[in-house]
């Protein structure tokens, strides 16, 4: 179940040219911003879809399935469009009309069903079952981990080096990647909204355990349980983890904006609210990479 | 009158640390975005009045002037801030409301005079004239215009070489900077909309000419008539001109928002319009940096 550096650097390979080197801005000497808001559909995620569907090799005819109407759904959207495969993407009756139309638009077939995510996923693996599509977790796959994990490899390369690198944590696939990824060439600090503290629960138990999602972060980081790969890696590597509040969370976002122009939804801010809010405080000279994860966001609501 | 490679060389020296090294990303093989619409006060004009300001070496106590409100206006107001130094920024007074605030906010006396912007720039020249504080124009002189092409500098590092740079046209600042910048090295294309032909207008005339100044790029595009500098510099270099329709900004503009999350105003997407209408049309292989030079925009419009 691990993932290795070697794992990350295989997906590396897998999946160059069909995902962007998303660009590394140097905010203060020292300080640089992992512009992942700027991948494909607007989050790291398609990295992870794309490993899975190349590292299964031939796939079904019935293509791929995925539970989410959020970042992981479009993802799996635009990597199956983009490799001419089927998708169904699984999302829950509540989820809006403008997602469901945004996964449509990227060719996926889009099924409503089940009043909260739980249902839906569990649809999705029936539906798994007597199609024999290859199903692509959100976050809790090897593949999928090895994937989010080349945001890694390339902060390492992009900044010549960094002692820490700040990801916030939802289900745990990116944080768990990028752990693998540096594979202790630099520290990882983990940050979660405090309404949402799935790894920090998680590390203090001993093991993965349900919490409540609520406040900014429940659109992207509101899986309510770390991921097994996750925990594992991160409670192996000793990843420090850090709350931040949701006001933390919001004004890191508007500074984003204010700041650099850069758009970022709140998940995407989260992992700079820990530096700003001095959640995590760097020592003098610590040079610190900050991934910007996700920009899904309506763009009105950024000043 | 004429800015050289090392003109810029010197510039890139005496401002480097005060503004961002801004990214580049790479949306297809061969083509970069550099994204100038991240600098520091949301555009490219910084670096001109930065180096303006620190070539003119010790300053009047009077500070520094410019007529602007727009970009340059909010760069100078930035840089005297960064500085230390007053600024005195001169609006006409059908400024909005929103950008006399955002230069008061950066620390800049604000004077509200004549009812079009040529009225305000005369009453910026009489107060330099009687406080003897530095001028600061927007393109048309040998420091700006040096400072400006520090872009095309760093274009080149970034990308390892590139055969063709395309940059949008209003003034000429940024284009005369980044052609002095680029000696030769790589192509480069001068993009203006339609409504507003500076540049295209005084190379056929055979001079600077004052032209019409209407739609999607008058805020940032608006200077009417080329400056000399870049008259001089583009013509004297071959640069191609070519004119884009307002309708393929704006889908340049929407399409950066919706395919890279990255924010532009009209004119900061100007170029890429030229690529993406047909204006502009690289051969096979060939590689083009095109700049992203700002993104002073209401992000509610970039859906």
């Amino acid at each position: 179940m691990g993932v290795s550096i070697e794992d990350v650097e295989r997906a590396a390979e897998r999946i160059a040219g069909r995902v962007r080197r998303t660009p590394v801005l140097e905010v203060r000497p020292g300080v640089f911003l992992k512009l992942e808001s700027t991948q494909h559909t607007g989050s790291f995620k398609v990295r992870g879809a794309f490993n899975r569907v190349l590292a299964a090799g031939r796939l079904p005819g019935a293509g791929v399935i995925a539970a989410s109407g959020g970042n992981h759904g479009l993802a799996v959207a635009h990597v199956a469009g983009a490799l001419g495969v089927r998708a169904e993407i699984f999302v829950p009756t509540v989820s809006s009309p403008v997602k469901v139309a945004g996964l449509r638009a990227l060719g996926a077939e889009v099924t409503q069903t089940g009043a909260v995510y739980a249902e839906a996923y569990e649809a999705s693996l029936k539906r798994v079952a007597e199609t024999g599509a290859l199903e692509i977790h959100a976050y809790d796959q090897a593949d999928v981990v090895a994937g989010q994990g080349t945001v890694g490899l390339e902060v390492l390369e992009q900044t010549r080096g960094v002692d820490t690198v700040v990801v916030a944590v939802g289900g745990g696939g990116l944080i768990a990647g990028v752990t693998a990824a540096l594979g202790g060439r630099a520290r990882v600090v983990a940050v979660e909204p405090e309404l949402i503290p799935t790894l920090n629960r998680a590390l203090q138990e001993g093991g993965p355990v349900q919490v409540g999602v609520a406040g900014v972060g429940a659109d992207a980081l509101g899986a309510g349980r770390i991921g097994e790969i996750a925990y594992e890696i991160t409670s192996a590597a000793g990843v420090e983890s850090v709350l931040v509040s949701d006001e933390a969370i919001d004004e890191a976002r508007r500074e984003l904006w204010r700041s650099c122009r850069i758009a970022a939804e709140h998940a995407g801010a989260a992992a700079l609210a820990a530096l700003r809010s001095g959640a995590y405080v760097p020592a003098p000279g610590e040079r610190v990479a900050v991934i910007v994860c996700g920009a899904n966001t309506d763009p009105a609501t950024l000043l």
